[in-house]
Protein backbone atom coordinates (compact mmCIF):
# COMPACT_ATOMS: atom_id res chain seq x y z
CA UNK A 1 0.00 0.00 0.00
CA UNK A 2 2.73 1.95 0.33
CA UNK A 3 3.02 2.53 -3.42
CA UNK A 4 0.24 2.50 -5.69
CA UNK A 5 0.13 1.40 -9.20
CA UNK A 6 -1.95 3.32 -11.31
CA UNK A 7 -2.92 2.35 -14.81
CA UNK A 8 -4.31 3.97 -17.96
CA UNK A 9 -4.00 4.47 -21.21
CA UNK A 10 -2.54 6.85 -23.24
CA UNK A 11 -5.41 8.72 -25.41
CA UNK A 12 -4.85 9.93 -28.88
CA UNK A 13 -5.92 14.01 -27.55
CA UNK A 14 -2.47 13.38 -25.41
CA UNK A 15 -0.48 12.09 -28.21
CA UNK A 16 1.59 15.34 -30.53
CA UNK A 17 3.09 15.42 -34.28
CA UNK A 18 5.98 13.49 -32.63
CA UNK A 19 3.81 10.81 -32.74
CA UNK A 20 4.70 9.97 -28.71
CA UNK A 21 2.42 11.61 -25.77
CA UNK A 22 3.21 15.33 -25.30
CA UNK A 23 5.72 15.64 -21.92
CA UNK A 24 3.00 18.04 -20.35
CA UNK A 25 0.73 15.06 -19.96
CA UNK A 26 2.89 12.70 -17.43
CA UNK A 27 2.23 15.86 -15.29
CA UNK A 28 -0.99 15.21 -15.72
CA UNK A 29 -0.56 11.62 -15.18
CA UNK A 30 1.33 11.60 -12.02
CA UNK A 31 -1.43 14.20 -10.68
CA UNK A 32 -3.96 11.02 -11.39
CA UNK A 33 -1.72 8.90 -9.39
CA UNK A 34 -1.29 11.08 -6.53
CA UNK A 35 -5.20 11.60 -6.17
CA UNK A 36 -5.22 7.86 -6.37
CA UNK A 37 -2.87 7.10 -3.93
CA UNK A 38 -4.22 9.39 -1.64
CA UNK A 39 -7.40 7.77 -2.11
CA UNK A 40 -5.99 4.54 -1.05
CA UNK A 41 -4.13 6.05 1.89
CA UNK A 42 -7.62 7.23 3.14
CA UNK A 43 -7.21 11.03 2.13
CA UNK A 44 -10.07 12.30 -0.63
CA UNK A 45 -7.96 14.98 -2.01
CA UNK A 46 -11.49 16.43 -3.21
CA UNK A 47 -12.83 16.72 0.42
CA UNK A 48 -9.48 18.38 1.41
CA UNK A 49 -10.46 20.88 -1.00
CA UNK A 50 -14.16 20.92 0.44
CA UNK A 51 -12.55 21.08 4.04
CA UNK A 52 -10.70 24.66 2.57
CA UNK A 53 -7.46 22.58 2.23
CA UNK A 54 -6.11 22.41 -1.12
CA UNK A 55 -2.21 21.23 -2.17
CA UNK A 56 -1.26 23.03 -5.15
CA UNK A 57 2.17 22.03 -6.53
CA UNK A 58 5.05 24.25 -6.11
CA UNK A 59 7.46 22.36 -7.48
CA UNK A 60 7.79 19.56 -10.53
CA UNK A 61 10.13 17.59 -12.31
CA UNK A 62 10.08 14.55 -15.08
CA UNK A 63 12.91 12.96 -16.74
CA UNK A 64 11.84 11.13 -19.46
CA UNK A 65 13.37 8.41 -20.88
CA UNK A 66 11.60 6.57 -23.70
CA UNK A 67 8.65 7.91 -25.23
CA UNK A 68 5.17 6.50 -25.07
CA UNK A 69 2.53 6.16 -27.76
CA UNK A 70 -0.98 6.29 -28.25
CA UNK A 71 -2.81 3.32 -26.73
CA UNK A 72 0.00 2.45 -24.73
CA UNK A 73 -1.03 0.83 -21.42
CA UNK A 74 0.71 2.88 -18.92
CA UNK A 75 1.61 2.24 -15.29
CA UNK A 76 2.35 4.89 -12.55
CA UNK A 77 3.90 3.80 -9.45
CA UNK A 78 3.29 6.77 -7.04
CA UNK A 79 4.49 7.05 -3.47
CA UNK A 80 5.34 9.70 -1.00
CA UNK A 81 9.29 10.84 -0.57
CA UNK A 82 8.87 13.16 2.48
CA UNK A 83 6.30 15.07 4.16
CA UNK A 84 6.97 18.04 6.63
CA UNK A 85 4.26 20.46 8.63
CA UNK A 86 3.25 22.27 5.27
CA UNK A 87 5.20 20.23 2.67
CA UNK A 88 4.65 16.74 0.71
CA UNK A 89 7.09 15.09 -1.83
CA UNK A 90 5.44 12.77 -4.37
CA UNK A 91 7.48 10.43 -6.43
CA UNK A 92 6.41 8.79 -9.31
CA UNK A 93 7.56 5.83 -11.70
CA UNK A 94 5.94 5.91 -15.21
CA UNK A 95 6.41 2.63 -16.75
CA UNK A 96 4.98 1.16 -20.42
CA UNK A 97 2.66 -2.12 -18.86
CA UNK A 98 3.21 -4.16 -21.81
CA UNK A 99 6.98 -4.83 -20.89
CA UNK A 100 7.81 -2.96 -18.09
CA UNK A 101 9.94 -0.54 -19.36
CA UNK A 102 10.57 2.10 -17.30
CA UNK A 103 9.76 5.94 -19.49
CA UNK A 104 9.83 8.31 -17.06
CA UNK A 105 10.54 9.50 -13.46
CA UNK A 106 9.33 12.23 -11.66
CA UNK A 107 8.76 14.18 -8.32
CA UNK A 108 6.68 16.78 -7.35
CA UNK A 109 6.20 19.00 -3.88
CA UNK A 110 2.85 20.15 -2.95
CA UNK A 111 2.46 22.77 -0.01
CA UNK A 112 -1.11 23.54 2.25
CA UNK A 113 -2.58 26.20 1.84
CA UNK A 114 -5.89 27.58 3.15
CA UNK A 115 -9.09 29.08 1.03
CA UNK A 116 -7.04 32.38 0.52
CA UNK A 117 -3.95 30.86 -0.83
CA UNK A 118 -1.84 31.39 2.17
CA UNK A 119 0.55 28.31 3.73
CA UNK A 120 -1.27 26.41 6.80
CA UNK A 121 -0.38 23.00 8.22
CA UNK A 122 -1.20 20.14 6.80
CA UNK A 123 -3.12 18.68 9.66
CA UNK A 124 -1.79 15.95 11.54
CA UNK A 125 -4.22 13.23 11.08
CA UNK A 126 -3.68 13.35 6.80
CA UNK A 127 0.22 13.92 7.56
CA UNK A 128 0.01 10.44 9.44
CA UNK A 129 -1.80 9.04 6.21
CA UNK A 130 1.27 10.13 4.07
CA UNK A 131 4.13 7.72 5.19
CA UNK A 132 7.61 8.30 3.30
CA UNK A 133 9.41 5.29 2.11
CA UNK A 134 12.83 5.60 0.26
CA UNK A 135 12.24 6.55 -3.40
CA UNK A 136 12.09 2.14 -4.97
CA UNK A 137 14.07 3.98 -8.13
CA UNK A 138 16.24 6.91 -9.11
CA UNK A 139 14.67 9.95 -10.25
CA UNK B 1 -16.62 46.34 -33.54
CA UNK B 2 -19.55 43.38 -34.13
CA UNK B 3 -17.00 41.01 -34.90
CA UNK B 4 -13.61 39.85 -33.47
CA UNK B 5 -10.77 38.85 -34.50
CA UNK B 6 -8.49 37.24 -32.47
CA UNK B 7 -5.29 35.40 -33.59
CA UNK B 8 -3.36 32.90 -32.43
CA UNK B 9 -0.59 30.30 -33.20
CA UNK B 10 -1.03 26.53 -33.14
CA UNK B 11 0.89 25.02 -30.41
CA UNK B 12 3.23 22.55 -30.52
CA UNK B 13 1.31 20.68 -27.49
CA UNK B 14 -1.89 21.26 -29.72
CA UNK B 15 -0.78 18.97 -32.43
CA UNK B 16 -1.65 15.28 -32.19
CA UNK B 17 -0.20 12.06 -33.95
CA UNK B 18 -2.18 12.76 -37.26
CA UNK B 19 0.17 16.17 -37.68
CA UNK B 20 -2.67 18.73 -37.07
CA UNK B 21 -4.12 20.26 -34.18
CA UNK B 22 -6.40 17.90 -32.19
CA UNK B 23 -10.14 18.90 -32.54
CA UNK B 24 -10.91 19.59 -28.82
CA UNK B 25 -8.23 22.42 -29.19
CA UNK B 26 -10.51 24.70 -31.41
CA UNK B 27 -13.32 25.11 -28.48
CA UNK B 28 -10.96 26.56 -26.27
CA UNK B 29 -10.21 28.72 -29.09
CA UNK B 30 -12.99 29.86 -29.59
CA UNK B 31 -13.53 30.56 -25.87
CA UNK B 32 -10.42 32.89 -25.95
CA UNK B 33 -11.99 34.53 -28.67
CA UNK B 34 -15.63 35.12 -27.04
CA UNK B 35 -13.48 36.24 -24.00
CA UNK B 36 -12.09 38.97 -26.29
CA UNK B 37 -15.13 39.84 -28.30
CA UNK B 38 -16.85 40.44 -24.71
CA UNK B 39 -13.73 42.12 -23.13
CA UNK B 40 -14.16 44.61 -26.47
CA UNK B 41 -17.78 45.07 -26.42
CA UNK B 42 -16.98 46.39 -22.85
CA UNK B 43 -17.72 42.98 -20.23
CA UNK B 44 -14.89 41.50 -18.78
CA UNK B 45 -15.80 37.67 -17.98
CA UNK B 46 -13.17 37.67 -15.30
CA UNK B 47 -15.07 40.52 -13.36
CA UNK B 48 -19.10 38.81 -14.11
CA UNK B 49 -17.22 35.74 -12.54
CA UNK B 50 -15.99 37.70 -9.36
CA UNK B 51 -19.76 39.23 -9.49
CA UNK B 52 -21.51 36.00 -9.17
CA UNK B 53 -22.28 35.17 -12.41
CA UNK B 54 -20.88 32.35 -14.75
CA UNK B 55 -21.83 31.29 -18.31
CA UNK B 56 -21.27 27.86 -19.10
CA UNK B 57 -21.42 26.23 -22.46
CA UNK B 58 -24.69 24.21 -22.72
CA UNK B 59 -24.23 23.39 -26.46
CA UNK B 60 -20.94 23.37 -28.95
CA UNK B 61 -20.14 22.62 -32.68
CA UNK B 62 -17.66 22.37 -34.51
CA UNK B 63 -17.21 21.89 -38.15
CA UNK B 64 -13.88 20.80 -39.58
CA UNK B 65 -12.89 21.62 -43.32
CA UNK B 66 -9.31 21.74 -43.12
CA UNK B 67 -6.34 20.67 -40.62
CA UNK B 68 -4.14 23.53 -39.23
CA UNK B 69 -0.85 22.81 -38.34
CA UNK B 70 2.15 23.23 -36.01
CA UNK B 71 2.89 27.13 -36.03
CA UNK B 72 0.17 28.14 -38.55
CA UNK B 73 -1.33 31.93 -37.47
CA UNK B 74 -4.79 30.93 -37.50
CA UNK B 75 -7.70 34.31 -36.97
CA UNK B 76 -10.63 33.07 -35.06
CA UNK B 77 -13.45 35.91 -36.01
CA UNK B 78 -16.10 35.89 -33.38
CA UNK B 79 -19.63 37.34 -32.90
CA UNK B 80 -23.17 37.11 -31.49
CA UNK B 81 -25.60 35.18 -32.77
CA UNK B 82 -28.51 35.51 -30.63
CA UNK B 83 -28.86 36.61 -27.15
CA UNK B 84 -32.20 36.41 -24.85
CA UNK B 85 -32.47 36.71 -21.20
CA UNK B 86 -30.67 33.73 -19.76
CA UNK B 87 -28.44 32.28 -22.88
CA UNK B 88 -26.24 33.96 -25.64
CA UNK B 89 -25.06 31.91 -28.55
CA UNK B 90 -22.00 33.07 -30.31
CA UNK B 91 -20.60 32.02 -33.95
CA UNK B 92 -16.80 31.43 -34.80
CA UNK B 93 -15.07 31.09 -37.83
CA UNK B 94 -11.33 29.98 -37.54
CA UNK B 95 -9.12 31.06 -40.89
CA UNK B 96 -5.52 30.23 -41.82
CA UNK B 97 -3.83 33.55 -41.70
CA UNK B 98 -1.34 33.17 -44.52
CA UNK B 99 -4.22 32.68 -47.08
CA UNK B 100 -7.92 32.92 -45.47
CA UNK B 101 -8.76 29.72 -45.90
CA UNK B 102 -11.83 28.69 -44.08
CA UNK B 103 -10.69 26.05 -41.85
CA UNK B 104 -13.62 25.17 -39.59
CA UNK B 105 -16.82 27.08 -38.20
CA UNK B 106 -18.56 26.82 -34.56
CA UNK B 107 -21.41 27.97 -32.53
CA UNK B 108 -21.74 27.48 -28.62
CA UNK B 109 -24.49 27.98 -26.97
CA UNK B 110 -24.22 29.62 -22.95
CA UNK B 111 -26.52 29.87 -20.28
CA UNK B 112 -26.24 32.62 -17.02
CA UNK B 113 -26.17 30.77 -13.70
CA UNK B 114 -25.62 32.25 -10.06
CA UNK B 115 -22.80 31.24 -7.87
CA UNK B 116 -24.68 27.56 -6.85
CA UNK B 117 -25.02 27.19 -10.73
CA UNK B 118 -28.76 28.07 -10.98
CA UNK B 119 -30.23 29.06 -13.76
CA UNK B 120 -30.52 33.01 -13.91
CA UNK B 121 -30.99 36.34 -16.27
CA UNK B 122 -28.42 37.80 -17.41
CA UNK B 123 -28.29 41.38 -16.59
CA UNK B 124 -29.29 43.86 -18.92
CA UNK B 125 -26.61 46.07 -18.74
CA UNK B 126 -24.29 43.03 -20.04
CA UNK B 127 -27.32 41.91 -22.51
CA UNK B 128 -27.23 45.52 -23.95
CA UNK B 129 -23.41 44.81 -25.36
CA UNK B 130 -24.05 41.45 -26.70
CA UNK B 131 -25.52 42.71 -29.75
CA UNK B 132 -26.30 39.81 -32.43
CA UNK B 133 -25.44 40.26 -35.77
CA UNK B 134 -26.03 37.73 -38.91
CA UNK B 135 -23.85 34.74 -39.39
CA UNK B 136 -21.55 36.55 -41.72
CA UNK B 137 -20.22 32.33 -43.11
CA UNK B 138 -22.81 29.61 -42.65
CA UNK B 139 -21.84 27.49 -39.72
CA UNK C 1 -21.37 -5.30 -28.11
CA UNK C 2 -23.29 -2.65 -29.76
CA UNK C 3 -22.78 -0.11 -27.47
CA UNK C 4 -18.99 0.46 -25.72
CA UNK C 5 -19.65 1.48 -22.00
CA UNK C 6 -16.51 3.27 -21.30
CA UNK C 7 -15.49 4.05 -17.64
CA UNK C 8 -12.92 7.38 -16.32
CA UNK C 9 -12.37 9.30 -13.71
CA UNK C 10 -12.74 13.23 -13.72
CA UNK C 11 -9.40 14.05 -13.63
CA UNK C 12 -7.66 17.53 -11.69
CA UNK C 13 -6.39 18.98 -14.52
CA UNK C 14 -9.60 18.63 -16.24
CA UNK C 15 -11.11 21.06 -14.10
CA UNK C 16 -11.80 24.70 -14.82
CA UNK C 17 -12.24 27.39 -12.56
CA UNK C 18 -16.23 27.26 -12.19
CA UNK C 19 -15.13 23.97 -10.36
CA UNK C 20 -16.51 21.95 -12.62
CA UNK C 21 -14.89 19.81 -15.68
CA UNK C 22 -13.98 22.13 -18.72
CA UNK C 23 -16.56 21.20 -21.83
CA UNK C 24 -13.61 20.97 -23.97
CA UNK C 25 -12.36 17.59 -22.51
CA UNK C 26 -15.75 16.11 -23.21
CA UNK C 27 -14.62 15.80 -26.99
CA UNK C 28 -11.65 13.86 -25.59
CA UNK C 29 -13.56 11.35 -23.86
CA UNK C 30 -15.50 10.70 -26.14
CA UNK C 31 -12.42 9.78 -28.73
CA UNK C 32 -11.19 7.74 -25.36
CA UNK C 33 -14.65 5.92 -25.54
CA UNK C 34 -14.63 5.92 -29.74
CA UNK C 35 -11.39 4.00 -29.84
CA UNK C 36 -12.45 2.12 -27.11
CA UNK C 37 -15.84 0.43 -29.15
CA UNK C 38 -13.94 0.13 -32.47
CA UNK C 39 -11.47 -2.07 -30.18
CA UNK C 40 -13.99 -4.20 -28.69
CA UNK C 41 -15.60 -4.31 -32.42
CA UNK C 42 -12.31 -5.77 -33.65
CA UNK C 43 -10.65 -2.62 -35.36
CA UNK C 44 -7.54 -1.50 -33.94
CA UNK C 45 -7.27 2.24 -34.29
CA UNK C 46 -3.62 2.49 -34.19
CA UNK C 47 -3.14 -0.41 -36.37
CA UNK C 48 -5.40 1.46 -38.68
CA UNK C 49 -3.58 4.72 -38.89
CA UNK C 50 0.14 2.19 -38.90
CA UNK C 51 -1.45 1.02 -42.08
CA UNK C 52 -1.94 4.55 -43.57
CA UNK C 53 -5.76 4.88 -43.09
CA UNK C 54 -6.79 8.21 -40.88
CA UNK C 55 -10.54 8.73 -39.44
CA UNK C 56 -10.36 12.89 -38.70
CA UNK C 57 -13.06 14.14 -36.90
CA UNK C 58 -15.06 16.33 -39.04
CA UNK C 59 -18.38 17.22 -37.25
CA UNK C 60 -18.51 17.27 -33.55
CA UNK C 61 -21.72 18.56 -31.46
CA UNK C 62 -22.09 18.37 -27.67
CA UNK C 63 -25.36 19.34 -25.66
CA UNK C 64 -24.06 19.70 -21.82
CA UNK C 65 -27.18 19.11 -19.45
CA UNK C 66 -25.25 18.82 -15.95
CA UNK C 67 -21.71 19.49 -14.90
CA UNK C 68 -19.07 16.85 -13.69
CA UNK C 69 -16.82 17.39 -10.67
CA UNK C 70 -13.01 16.51 -10.60
CA UNK C 71 -13.16 13.00 -8.75
CA UNK C 72 -16.39 11.54 -10.44
CA UNK C 73 -16.65 8.28 -11.91
CA UNK C 74 -18.33 8.72 -15.63
CA UNK C 75 -19.33 6.42 -17.89
CA UNK C 76 -19.66 7.31 -21.58
CA UNK C 77 -21.68 4.97 -23.98
CA UNK C 78 -20.68 5.06 -27.28
CA UNK C 79 -22.22 3.67 -30.35
CA UNK C 80 -22.26 3.56 -34.43
CA UNK C 81 -24.80 6.47 -35.73
CA UNK C 82 -23.87 6.04 -39.31
CA UNK C 83 -21.75 4.67 -41.85
CA UNK C 84 -21.05 5.41 -45.52
CA UNK C 85 -18.49 4.55 -47.83
CA UNK C 86 -16.16 7.62 -46.30
CA UNK C 87 -17.36 8.37 -42.90
CA UNK C 88 -18.52 7.27 -40.03
CA UNK C 89 -20.36 9.18 -37.55
CA UNK C 90 -20.80 7.90 -33.59
CA UNK C 91 -23.38 8.59 -30.91
CA UNK C 92 -22.02 9.15 -27.16
CA UNK C 93 -23.78 9.43 -23.90
CA UNK C 94 -22.31 10.89 -20.79
CA UNK C 95 -23.35 9.68 -17.33
CA UNK C 96 -22.33 9.80 -13.62
CA UNK C 97 -21.96 6.90 -12.48
CA UNK C 98 -23.36 7.18 -9.14
CA UNK C 99 -26.51 8.16 -9.99
CA UNK C 100 -26.67 7.44 -13.60
CA UNK C 101 -27.57 10.76 -14.39
CA UNK C 102 -27.04 11.96 -17.87
CA UNK C 103 -24.89 14.44 -18.28
CA UNK C 104 -24.08 15.22 -21.71
CA UNK C 105 -24.66 13.73 -25.07
CA UNK C 106 -22.63 14.22 -28.41
CA UNK C 107 -22.05 13.17 -31.82
CA UNK C 108 -19.31 13.14 -34.05
CA UNK C 109 -18.48 12.37 -37.77
CA UNK C 110 -15.24 11.03 -38.90
CA UNK C 111 -13.87 10.99 -42.61
CA UNK C 112 -11.17 8.37 -43.76
CA UNK C 113 -8.30 9.93 -45.01
CA UNK C 114 -5.12 8.22 -46.56
CA UNK C 115 -1.74 9.46 -45.41
CA UNK C 116 -1.62 12.45 -47.84
CA UNK C 117 -4.75 13.52 -45.93
CA UNK C 118 -7.13 12.80 -49.01
CA UNK C 119 -10.41 11.51 -48.92
CA UNK C 120 -10.59 7.74 -49.34
CA UNK C 121 -12.39 4.63 -48.33
CA UNK C 122 -12.83 3.10 -45.52
CA UNK C 123 -11.64 -0.79 -46.12
CA UNK C 124 -15.23 -2.82 -46.33
CA UNK C 125 -14.10 -5.34 -43.53
CA UNK C 126 -13.47 -2.15 -41.50
CA UNK C 127 -16.62 -1.26 -42.18
CA UNK C 128 -18.69 -4.55 -41.88
CA UNK C 129 -17.64 -4.35 -38.14
CA UNK C 130 -19.11 -0.47 -37.58
CA UNK C 131 -22.75 -1.45 -37.53
CA UNK C 132 -24.87 1.41 -36.58
CA UNK C 133 -27.70 1.46 -34.27
CA UNK C 134 -30.45 3.66 -33.51
CA UNK C 135 -29.63 6.44 -31.22
CA UNK C 136 -30.50 4.50 -27.61
CA UNK C 137 -31.24 8.34 -26.18
CA UNK C 138 -31.86 11.74 -28.11
CA UNK C 139 -28.66 13.20 -28.97
CA UNK D 1 18.04 38.98 -28.93
CA UNK D 2 19.76 36.66 -26.59
CA UNK D 3 16.47 36.63 -24.39
CA UNK D 4 12.88 36.34 -25.96
CA UNK D 5 10.24 37.72 -23.82
CA UNK D 6 7.09 35.85 -24.96
CA UNK D 7 3.49 37.12 -24.21
CA UNK D 8 0.30 35.32 -23.39
CA UNK D 9 -3.27 35.72 -22.33
CA UNK D 10 -3.98 32.53 -19.49
CA UNK D 11 -7.15 30.97 -21.24
CA UNK D 12 -9.95 29.86 -19.03
CA UNK D 13 -9.38 26.24 -19.90
CA UNK D 14 -5.68 26.59 -18.43
CA UNK D 15 -7.44 27.03 -15.31
CA UNK D 16 -8.47 24.64 -12.37
CA UNK D 17 -10.78 24.33 -9.83
CA UNK D 18 -8.23 26.04 -8.34
CA UNK D 19 -8.78 28.80 -9.83
CA UNK D 20 -5.48 29.34 -11.08
CA UNK D 21 -3.59 27.82 -14.31
CA UNK D 22 -2.91 24.29 -13.75
CA UNK D 23 0.89 23.91 -13.49
CA UNK D 24 1.13 21.21 -16.70
CA UNK D 25 0.43 24.47 -18.47
CA UNK D 26 3.20 25.83 -17.59
CA UNK D 27 5.65 23.55 -19.70
CA UNK D 28 3.42 24.58 -22.48
CA UNK D 29 3.71 27.90 -22.49
CA UNK D 30 7.54 26.92 -22.01
CA UNK D 31 7.55 25.59 -25.19
CA UNK D 32 5.36 28.14 -26.91
CA UNK D 33 8.30 30.54 -25.70
CA UNK D 34 11.13 28.08 -26.84
CA UNK D 35 9.95 28.11 -30.61
CA UNK D 36 9.67 31.88 -30.46
CA UNK D 37 12.93 32.29 -29.37
CA UNK D 38 14.33 29.41 -32.02
CA UNK D 39 12.00 31.44 -34.79
CA UNK D 40 14.06 34.33 -33.57
CA UNK D 41 17.45 33.18 -33.51
CA UNK D 42 16.80 31.83 -37.15
CA UNK D 43 15.65 28.24 -36.37
CA UNK D 44 12.52 27.69 -37.25
CA UNK D 45 11.33 24.44 -35.39
CA UNK D 46 8.85 24.08 -37.52
CA UNK D 47 11.31 23.19 -40.77
CA UNK D 48 13.73 21.36 -38.42
CA UNK D 49 11.27 18.57 -38.27
CA UNK D 50 10.07 18.74 -41.95
CA UNK D 51 13.53 17.95 -42.06
CA UNK D 52 13.63 14.99 -39.75
CA UNK D 53 15.36 16.49 -36.79
CA UNK D 54 13.10 16.37 -33.51
CA UNK D 55 13.81 17.40 -30.50
CA UNK D 56 12.13 15.89 -27.77
CA UNK D 57 12.15 16.98 -24.25
CA UNK D 58 13.94 14.79 -21.64
CA UNK D 59 14.47 16.64 -18.54
CA UNK D 60 11.88 19.73 -17.35
CA UNK D 61 11.73 21.43 -14.26
CA UNK D 62 9.26 24.01 -12.82
CA UNK D 63 9.56 25.98 -9.82
CA UNK D 64 6.30 27.94 -9.19
CA UNK D 65 6.27 30.45 -6.85
CA UNK D 66 3.12 32.53 -7.63
CA UNK D 67 0.01 31.28 -8.75
CA UNK D 68 -1.18 32.88 -12.33
CA UNK D 69 -5.09 33.34 -12.84
CA UNK D 70 -7.45 33.39 -15.65
CA UNK D 71 -6.61 36.37 -17.99
CA UNK D 72 -3.90 37.17 -16.62
CA UNK D 73 -0.77 38.15 -19.16
CA UNK D 74 2.00 36.60 -18.99
CA UNK D 75 5.38 36.96 -20.23
CA UNK D 76 7.16 34.40 -20.66
CA UNK D 77 11.49 35.21 -20.75
CA UNK D 78 13.32 32.59 -22.47
CA UNK D 79 16.88 31.91 -23.30
CA UNK D 80 19.53 29.14 -24.14
CA UNK D 81 21.21 27.90 -21.11
CA UNK D 82 23.91 25.40 -22.30
CA UNK D 83 24.49 23.57 -25.81
CA UNK D 84 26.31 20.48 -26.64
CA UNK D 85 26.43 18.20 -29.73
CA UNK D 86 23.71 16.24 -29.08
CA UNK D 87 21.58 18.54 -26.16
CA UNK D 88 20.22 21.60 -25.80
CA UNK D 89 18.96 23.48 -22.33
CA UNK D 90 16.57 26.21 -22.18
CA UNK D 91 16.10 28.39 -18.97
CA UNK D 92 12.80 30.42 -18.57
CA UNK D 93 11.04 33.23 -16.27
CA UNK D 94 7.64 33.21 -16.44
CA UNK D 95 5.88 36.94 -14.99
CA UNK D 96 2.96 38.46 -14.80
CA UNK D 97 3.28 41.67 -17.38
CA UNK D 98 0.81 43.39 -15.41
CA UNK D 99 3.51 44.02 -11.95
CA UNK D 100 6.56 42.21 -13.06
CA UNK D 101 6.03 39.50 -10.62
CA UNK D 102 8.32 36.27 -11.02
CA UNK D 103 5.63 33.69 -10.80
CA UNK D 104 7.52 30.61 -11.92
CA UNK D 105 11.22 29.41 -13.33
CA UNK D 106 11.63 26.52 -15.38
CA UNK D 107 14.58 24.48 -17.40
CA UNK D 108 14.18 21.99 -20.08
CA UNK D 109 16.55 20.09 -21.72
CA UNK D 110 16.34 18.17 -25.40
CA UNK D 111 18.33 16.05 -27.21
CA UNK D 112 18.41 15.61 -31.18
CA UNK D 113 17.01 12.70 -32.52
CA UNK D 114 16.16 11.72 -36.52
CA UNK D 115 12.78 10.16 -38.29
CA UNK D 116 13.68 6.57 -36.58
CA UNK D 117 13.87 7.86 -32.67
CA UNK D 118 17.47 7.63 -32.52
CA UNK D 119 20.10 9.88 -30.88
CA UNK D 120 21.99 12.40 -33.48
CA UNK D 121 23.55 15.13 -33.20
CA UNK D 122 22.86 19.14 -33.80
CA UNK D 123 23.95 20.18 -37.44
CA UNK D 124 26.49 22.87 -36.53
CA UNK D 125 24.60 25.85 -38.67
CA UNK D 126 21.65 25.35 -36.12
CA UNK D 127 23.66 24.88 -32.83
CA UNK D 128 25.72 28.03 -33.98
CA UNK D 129 22.79 29.85 -33.49
CA UNK D 130 21.39 28.66 -30.10
CA UNK D 131 24.27 30.74 -28.45
CA UNK D 132 23.76 30.42 -24.30
CA UNK D 133 23.95 32.21 -21.58
CA UNK D 134 24.09 32.83 -18.18
CA UNK D 135 20.82 32.32 -16.20
CA UNK D 136 19.64 36.11 -15.59
CA UNK D 137 17.74 34.89 -12.66
CA UNK D 138 18.30 31.89 -9.99
CA UNK D 139 16.22 28.77 -11.69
Amino acid sequence: MDITEYELRVRYAETDQMGVAHHSHYLVWCEAARTDHMRRRGVSYRDLELQGLKLPVVDARVRFRQASRFDDLIRVRCWVRDVASRRVSFGYAIERCDDGVLLATAQTSLVAVDSNYVLTTIPPEIRAKLVPIPDPVRL
